[in-house]
């Protein structure tokens, strides 16, 4: 069997040496990377057996897996599903689902593709980032998954359970709601906070001494890849603006509560806030 | 040597459980917890030789280290120095400084008091949250210690090399100050998340299942005690309002690049935010 796997980041890199360093069988992954940098890098950890262009990984793959920002996603499906031959399948693993998904909507071959979203990212990014066990236990998103052929769903099924991930199913428009607050918001949140802080800090020295770790826990996406992030954000503007001003309200809340010197409300406040323990102790934070 | 502890908690229990575990020489440890349940934790893990009232506490200790909320020292911190007797010395933990150093900046026994903040707080509270080498590592900010007799100094100075801190020196003001920004903020923008996605996620198994460790690790400060932080908040509300202020203004760069589509401007954000790497990738995560 072969796999091909384009973008070779986090997450392309971390299926490709999944799938290298622990597959049964003969099984050959190639590569495809328009990042020079990134290409060099991917060959150098020895990510894939070969890195190719587009149309050889067409001609030769089984599956193909795209790992490549959600505009690029988005921008050039239509064309890989034009190309594709009868057996072969594509799965993405974009971040938002709901514009990809539309945009390939009426294509005649879009029972060949499988949309998905394994919630594996992390605040680095590019071929180095990429490890073993970065999808184990991981929760994948499946979207659409009634518009996908039986064949094709289970051939990605067992590329996702090779990769100890664990299915949800979710239509597009929930995945890419939900999402807006439960992974973009924090981004924003975290994005925003480094920038206040920067501000008001002019002096890095400073802000090293006086961070806690709860600072460098609340900040730590705010490493996250910007072109990566932008895209993300642009595709899901719509609910993310929502989840923006949700969460300006409730900021507004906590300010009023300052104002008026009115502790009883702030608590009230953070109590109802400490209800989110429960959900935080279950999360697995292997990666 | 005989040190009394007020308040029994994450700080206090810690600053216990280090002592009677690890100090050299004849050291004892008195404890004076006004909360029976944590009363009753402190003695079954054992943190300290013995609970006694507050008199017996002045009465026999060297050294007497405030771990109790903020508003609590304030309100307290003027009797407490009423009652001291010569080479006695009392220290604060408080995350706050400004409000507790001006409520006693005319007492006549100021001198045997020493303001400190160890950066050691954590999401968890309660006696049960004590561990060893909390502290390790980590920054201690002692405010005005020119206005602190040298020897109250050295003593205080003794606990916290114990302790295993590193000691900075900063105005009361300018502690609130980069507290509200480098602390309090983080927290705000913790409760306020959780807030919002408990807002939209009305099931918590759905936020369960769609939550990734980037969701885990900016919310992480949302379990954080509702009591402790709604007395820091009123205690700084003048500066964290300012810097809440200035969290929302970013906030509406972000809403802004967002409705404009215009991505050049949300990576701008992302890539001058991106810069706290340099910052966060030295921060002590001991603890």
């Amino acid at each position: 069997m072969t796999i091909a796997i384009f973008g070779l980041g986090l997450i392309g890199g971390s299926v490709a040496l999944e799938l290298r360093t622990r597959s049964l069988g003969t099984l050959r992954i190639l590569g495809v990377e328009k990042n020079p940098h990134h290409a060099q890098e991917a060959v150098q950890l020895s990510l894939v057996d070969a890195l190719v262009e587009e149309d050889k990984a067409f001609a030769e793959a089984d599956i193909v897996i795209l790992a490549i920002p959600v505009n690029t996603i988005k921008e050039n499906l239509n064309r890989f599903l034009d190309e594709i031959k009868s057996g072969q399948v594509i799965v993405d693993m974009g971040s938002t689902k709901r514009h990809i998904c539309s945009s390939v909507k009426d294509h005649i071959n879009r029972s060949r593709y499988v949309a998905a979203h394994p919630l594996a990212g992390t605040e680095f990014s590019g071929p180095k980032a990429a490890h073993l066990d970065l999808f184990k236990g991981k929760k994948n998103i499946i979207c659409e998954s009634e518009k996908s052929d039986s064949d094709a769903l289970e051939m990605a099924l067992k590329v996702f359970e090779f990769l100890g991930l664990e299915n949800l199913y979710l239509s597009a428009e929930d995945h890419d709601k939900h999402m807006a607050y439960v992974s973009h918001l924090s981004h924003i949140s975290s994005f925003t906070l480094s920038l206040t802080v920067q501000e008001i800090e002019k002096d890095e020295k400073q802000i090293f001494n006086l961070a806690s770790t709860g600072f460098a826990s609340t900040a730590r996406l705010a490493k996250s890849n910007a072109n990566t992030w932008g895209q993300i954000f642009e595709a899901n503007s719509e609910y993310l603006l929502e989840a923006i001003d949700l969460y300006i309200n409730n900021l507004n809340k906590f300010k009023k509560s300052l104002v008026d010197q009115d502790q009883e409300h702030s608590k009230s406040l953070m109590l109802k806030a400490n209800d989110i323990s429960r959900v935080l102790d279950g999360i697995n934070f292997n990666h």
